[in-house]
């Protein structure tokens, strides 16, 4: 099983608490983190969660709403006063370069290591990053300025070899790798056994989604189907629907609904309004609707 | 006695750590808060030591050093956010209000305030504000960018009538005023009674001195004298001088001596290099030169 988890770094909306960060979190897949928006504070929340600074390469920023960015450029520095040299990738609505490019020049900073940007596109599900196990789609969310979602999807796993029928049909060593890639065998004599009877499936692929901030969209399901981790905010409950509305953000019951319509194993809710003090409510109003809720909270780290 | 203390908000120099935050503290006199400097989490830092948001209505940015301005993007957001409509006055270098206001363009966000600039100037000492007890003073410090400190002196107090004095003069209760603001007292017959006999002096003037960053400079002692508690930053011990001399930034003895040269009764030393673990050293070399030395850590609250 690959290492594929989510830590919250945090939970708040726009106006963070003196317990609750504006949002960030680390999506770290076989312990590769990646970094997801960088709202004030995240720095020294990364290093709270023992997150080596040298290892984020990838940072995707959603909006550019201050409590998604503001604490990007404390980390970009910090990377820059601890001696940084490998490139950064940021990709993020393309308005970002110029708000880091002015601040650090007014800050008489210059960075000794390369921001390779990629600006958001916000029409469509675009593949944004991709290695051999993994890749990263963004997808777009309906707020009141151009948003993204970002969808973290495991490559197929290999077919496992039956090795029990390859000894039945006496298949060389050789052949092995082929036929873990999917490739039939081919007998001396020109009969094929098929790809079917010599291996078994691999291991299932997991996903996980976030989506910060947004309207509730019924439609979001032609980007996404059978996730098996959903974060989606949460920034009101029912009795402040006209005020989501109004903003563009979600309610419990939109984040519930959300899970179902894309086939969600399981719902994370964030991005709580301050003046939630309990969020037990938050959380037993949007179980009514996705039962297998849980709520997010500073440094916890949720296996996928 | 007024109430005059510093709450200190950040005790780190640029790069953070997970328990000390970057630059801040909140002078406050009779209860009126004012910001010094406002690095990263500075509005988490408020909020959890409960200085009440709306009462904030004058901040003081020493230099556009990321680790001293970078979180007033996130406390003005706030601000708006929390319906706040009474004008900010943001003394500053003048660069600031460029990062500010793309940073309020790129986040579609328009204050429902004003923002009232008082850009700082960097040759000589200069008065700030001024109300019917205090005055505070910006004054150059010596840094690789302009950088000012600030001094918070309260204005003299009125002299005390000595009661048993007038008694035997016999004079009317209608003098008082006058007699408190320094005035002699002159009798019907013409015979003058001096101030000196009928008053005593009132409460000594309190003050309070923000450094940071500095390299050690003798001369600072042209803008200060007779300073009740001085704040000095301290980013490095004796050992580090090359680096510190380099960085333009004070060692543990150069807060000391500077202290000595103003006629500090009290420091404060602060913004400790990230690579400082344990400060109890700090401390220690410090006091070798400057007895009266404290160390600055967060929510630390010092009356002067």
């Amino acid at each position: 099983m690959n290492e594929f988890s989510v830590t919250i770094l945090g939970s708040s909306a726009a106006t963070p608490t003196s317990t609750r960060f504006p949002s960030a979190q680390v999506v770290s897949h076989q312990y590769r983190p990646f970094l997801v928006d960088c709202g004030e504070g995240t720095q020294m929340q990364i290093r709270k969660n023992k997150i080596r600074f040298s290892k984020i390469n990838h940072i995707f920023i959603s909006h550019t709403h201050g409590d998604h960015f503001f604490g990007l450029i404390g980390l970009i520095s910090s990377f820059n006063l601890l001696g940084r040299e490998t490139d950064l990738h940021i990709y993020a609505p393309e308005s970002i370069k110029a708000v880091l490019d002015l601040q650090l020049a007014v800050s008489e900073s210059q960075l000794r290591y390369k921001i390779q940007y990629h600006f958001l596109k916000f029409d469509d599900k675009y593949l944004l990053y991709e290695d051999k196990q993994l890749k990263i789609y963004s997808f777009p969310l309906r707020h009141s300025i151009p948003t993204c979602g970002f969808l973290f999807k495991e490559k197929p796993y290999p077919r496992k070899i039956r090795k029990e029928v390859l000894k039945i049909y006496d298949i060389p060593d050789l052949a092995f790798e082929g036929i873990k890639r999917g490739n039939d065998f081919v007998k001396e004599n020109g009969e094929i056994v098929s790809n079917e009877t010599l291996t078994s499936s691999g291991m299932d692929q997991k996903s996980y989604v976030y989506c910060s901030d947004t309207a509730y969209f019924k439609n979001i399901s032609d980007y996404l189907e059978d996730v098996d981790l959903l974060y989606h905010e949460c920034s009101f409950m029912e009795d402040m629907r006209v005020t989501a509305e109004a903003k563009m953000h979600s309610t419990t019951l939109d984040a519930a609904r959300t899970a179902n319509n894309i086939g969600a194993k399981k719902l994370i809710i964030g991005h709580f309004s301050a003046r939630y003090k309990e969020l037990e409510p938050v959380l037993l109003e949007t179980k009514t609707v996705f039962e297998n809720t849980i709520l997010a909270s500073e440094d916890l780290k949720i296996n996928i």
